[in-house]
């Protein structure tokens, strides 16, 4: 697989989660040797899933790595994928433009006690690296409004829009930053942090002042247009410096 | 004050938020020197305070230390109790029978998962532990379904609820366990971790399996309901001893 903008036309298929037999099928009769993954994780219910027969015989692994956090489900996948003879690349190799930039998407920047905030977000999330939960959490002025496990970022930003709602958060000055990170121990093959276009809708609803990412760690959809729904709502998205992570 | 059984009666009146001036009226001319917090941490709209006089002149004091994160908001009001010349005495100093004890309320006992759940809870709980958050989470099978933070205890139990219900949480074998811990340098005086019948409502409709938290260090509300609702619903209430929360 050569390297390609997302922007031009590529071959494609959509296969359905559970359909790894046709997955199988199509790859095989496209000379595809190379998987990336890309997205965030799903771990839909099993009546969800229509399997293939051949998805059905993997059902029972595929039922134990379920239930361990996102960490183990990915590497879980990543081998029965590496077992049929595929080669797992990181998406970030295939395409470096989706990664994220150190500095702003869009105009705004943060203030300083945003900066402040976001060293204590990425601290935080330093200090719970090695539990496997989703690395994502909503600091304002200096306290920890929110911390995201399974629920995932986009209902954690959904929750704070909540709590501001019903008052029990105090809207100071400072609006608070989401801070996302890797993991010190992902496998960046199969999962980095990502942040897209829906990110920045959520924050805005959550009265937040900014993102704050991992530059060079982060996938990131559709950076222009997060740029311009970051302007419409005054919001900074800001690639910070790997070092900043580990302090 | 002396000791007293929380069943019998005892003399007392309801303050409304917001009334410090009655509160000094009412505490002086019943000859009250010593102050006891209890209950969880409550951080309303400034619009939903009806300030009395003596409020009003500590509200940009009341302002800022609503700011923090709890335990600041905590030693913040403790000290304005202190500057008028009340102690502070902690409420299990003066009901020691509201303080968690070790092993179950009620039947149900953990089962070895449920253990293995815990102590991962606990560790867990031990990582961010300096970071003044809401000591709580919930783990299933080793997996850390939900850390809580200013959300409270309440509001995280029925996220997972809801996550269950819409198939974002596997359900296994293993239903998973809340588990509470004091932060390490918590002002035992003025907040201590809590459950009550409510509590194990929650875990209940989450779909736990249990819920445990320090032996020693945890208040809890109405003990005899909260065995009777435990053994309704087939979940254990554990008191852990202080030693496994830091391994």
């Amino acid at each position: 697989m050569g390297r390609f903008s997302t922007r031009s036309f590529v071959p494609h298929h959509w296969i359905a989660f559970g359909q790894f037999g046709s997955f199988l099928r199509i790859a095989r009769s496209e000379g595809c040797q190379d998987v990336a993954f890309i997205g965030s994780v799903v771990r839909p219910g099993l009546w969800q899933l229509r399997p293939d027969l051949k998805t059905l015989r993997l059902l029972p692994r595929i039922c134990h790595i379920f239930r361990g956090g996102d960490d183990y489900l990915l590497s879980g996948i990543a081998a029965i994928f590496e077992e049929h003879g595929f080669r797992l690349v990181a998406a970030q190799e295939i395409a470096p433009e989706i990664v994220m930039p150190e500095g702003v998407l869009g105009r705004a920047q943060p203030a300083k006690q945003d900066l402040a905030d976001i060293a204590r977000g990425l601290a935080l999330l330093n200090a719970i690296s090695s539990f496997d939960i989703g690395q994502a959490a909503i600091i304002s002025n200096g306290r920890i409004l929110a911390v995201e496990a399974a629920e995932g970022t986009d209902q954690m930003l959904m929750r704070v829009a909540q709590l501001r709602q019903s008052g029990q958060i105090e809207t100071g000055s400072s609006r608070g930053v989401l801070v996302k990170a890797a993991k010190r121990d992902q496998d960046r093959r199969v999962d980095l942090p990502s942040i897209g276009p829906q990110t920045v809708g959520g924050a805005a609803r959550a009265g937040l002042a900014g993102i704050a990412v991992v530059a060079g760690s982060t996938i990131v959809a559709e950076p222009e247009r997060i740029g311009t729904i970051a302007d419409r709502a005054r919001l900074f998205v800001l690639g910070v410096r790997e070092q900043a992570a580990e302090p």
